[in-house]
């Protein structure tokens, strides 16, 4: 059979914890569903700087351009945050976002039932919730020039550049679009177009992609700072959002704590077609690298197994697979297994990172 | 005795409805408390357009450069949503911050005791909550150059410009840090310095200002992205949030929603003192205008009174009165009066926009 090319980044702090998980279940669908993986890895962020003195080489680069896969543990850390912005750990992820071109980051919201109470919102408004942010993720503020700091009259002046083109918004609406018509065929954008003319560009566009290729998918708009109210007030209003790089990075972290556990949650980050068909794609879990928890076993690795579920689907086109992972990891929650961050105030035995992983493997 | 002057501007939708319970409340203080004001009124937003074609008239802006302080109801509806950009209502209130040079925009998210279980988050989050959000109001991306819809290889380009400079960093975080002094003490500053050069220098200068002037005040730093998590994971961590116009706007908003009761959030916007020593100031509820349910006596007016209160806190440093307004608003709520905003899902029956000043005053 085919095989699958993955190039594995673990990253910093908790990272590599979490990844050896996700290869224990890589392992897995070998032996067990006769796919086969071809699994290389490399080095991102405070990692790949104390190797190289960049947050990732031109070597790795070049390997994440040529597989089907990347999937990324974490990056950043307390010893790496007076370095320069240049070298700065997070900017090997946002290299690998804007070369690869991942324009559409992909951040589900769920609730898992066995969960909800773990959410500092009310159990009936968030149980059940189910929702996707398409974050635009190669354009905006983040990556528009001129940037940086600037001496005028005398003084500095900081100064980033909020930049959207056409064809930057049309692909992430399609992408925002598509998925919506895979769920509840619901599309709410999110902008700032009473303020920003980006913002009436954004809406426009959406709407015109809406119009000539979605007409069947529902489409709503509203500010994004409504946005952010009506998702703490009643966040199982929505299906899909879709907004762009720097709302969504607000919003997408809001919409994950409504869940309560964000040691929970995946993302996947897709970009245009490579010619075998298959999206450039990179899978991250949504948590950060939590160094004061790094090396001692108590991360949860669920969020990382979920993002490769997301590879399975995605990349892989494996839904059976990527449905079996998902409800291993549902069927282990409700027997009660619970990693450290996972316990309430009930109490309780947390089992470690790698007792998580074999309770997955073992419910596969 | 010294006469107040304010400028009274109702606006759209609820505001005139709301406005008028303000002027009760004015009228009490004249009457029992020996302040005199000097009152006059004048057009905002889409009323401010549907009589002289701009949300805004230049006699209207004149005034309010006079006046010791500016009281807004609110602006905007479904009526102006396709006016063009540089007259729909929103841009009557952004000239208002802009040419006043209101630079520090003051939003607590106070969580009333008898509306606790409003909110969505559970109880034992938010009560007692009293956080401040001081949000930069005349600068950044709202109102950077170059901005606009430009056409560049053949297509569009929506353009916005995020730019700070240093002193406009240094005076909004002094604000805040004054503030800090008089309530816990603690200042969180949030931005995006990972990602945007006008976050770094954001970062250097607040802290720079903390440690030079504010050493006494304790100062932290946070990615805007984990400040929007915090406020839902645990919101009573802060006590004072300083960050900048747009981050301010979802945060705030955010923030906001957290108690659930937007109908009872007031806001400051400062500027420099005045040749009096007034600062330059503008009050308005959190609330926008809300055109369903204009007209029907059904708006809540005790955001709009509490921003009276805080007109009388840092306009007249009438702290006094602020306060006995503040706990009068508290008496009645306690007591279980009610708009139909507040009606929970035990019922009960809601009182209207004009018993509900009434029932202030009495309490006063
Ligand atoms: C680490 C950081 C650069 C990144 C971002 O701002 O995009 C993170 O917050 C995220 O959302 O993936
Ligand atoms: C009405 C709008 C222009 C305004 C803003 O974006 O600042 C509002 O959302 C606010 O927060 O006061």
């Amino acid at each position: 059979t085919d095989s699958y090319s993955l190039l594995i980044l673990p990253g910093d702090g908790i990272g590599p914890e979490v990844m050896a998980e996700v290869r224990k279940v890589i392992d897995w669908f070998q032996a067990n569903r006769g796919m086969r993986f071809d699994v290389s890895e490399g080095l991102v962020g405070g990692a790949a700087y104390d190797a190289h003195g960049a947050p990732l080489s031109d070597e790795t680069m070049a390997q994440a351009q040529a597989v089907d896969a990347v999937l990324l543990g974490a990056v950043g850390g307390p010893k790496y945050d007076n370095l320069d912005f240049s070298v700065k750990p997070e900017r090997g992820l946002l290299r690998l976002r804007k070369e690869m071109d991942l324009f559409a980051n992909l951040r589900p919201a769920q609730c898992f039932d066995a969960l909800a109470d773990f959410s500092s919102l009310k159990r009936d408004v968030v149980a059940g919730l189910d929702i996707l942010i398409v974050r635009e993720l190669t354009s905006g503020v983040y990556f528009g020039e001129p940037r940086g700091i600037f001496t005028e009259n005398g003084e500095r002046v900081g100064i980033n550049t909020q930049r959207y083109t056409e064809s930057e918004i049309a692909r992430v609406a399609r992408a925002a679009f598509d998925l919506a018509r895979k769920r509840a065929g619901r599309v709410c954008s999110m902008e700032k177009a009473n303020v920003m003319e980006s913002g009436i560009l954004w809406r426009e566009v959406v709407q015109k992609i809406h119009d000539e290729e979605y007409a069947d998918v529902e489409l709503s708009h509203m500010y994004a700072d409504n946005g952010a109210m009506q998702l703490v007030r009643n966040p199982r209003q929505f299906d899909v959002i879709v907004t762009d790089n720097l709302f969504g990075d607000i919003l997408s972290d809001a919409a994950a704590m409504l869940t309560g556990s964000l040691g929970m949650l995946p993302s996947a980050s897709l970009g245009a077609p490579a010619a075998n068909g298959r999206p450039k794609a990179l899978y991250e879990p949504v948590h950060g690298s939590a160094p004061d928890i790094a090396g001692q076993g108590k991360a949860n690795p669920i969020a990382c197994i979920l993002s490769f579920a997301m590879a399975l689907r995605y990349s892989f086109a494996e839904a059976q697979a990527a449905d079996d992972l998902e409800a291993a990891v549902e069927k282990v929650l409700a027997e009660g297994a619970r990693t450290a961050d996972l316990m309430g105030p009930e109490g309780g035995t947390p089992i470690s990172t790698s007792a998580m992983g074999d309770r997955i493997i073992a419910a596969l």
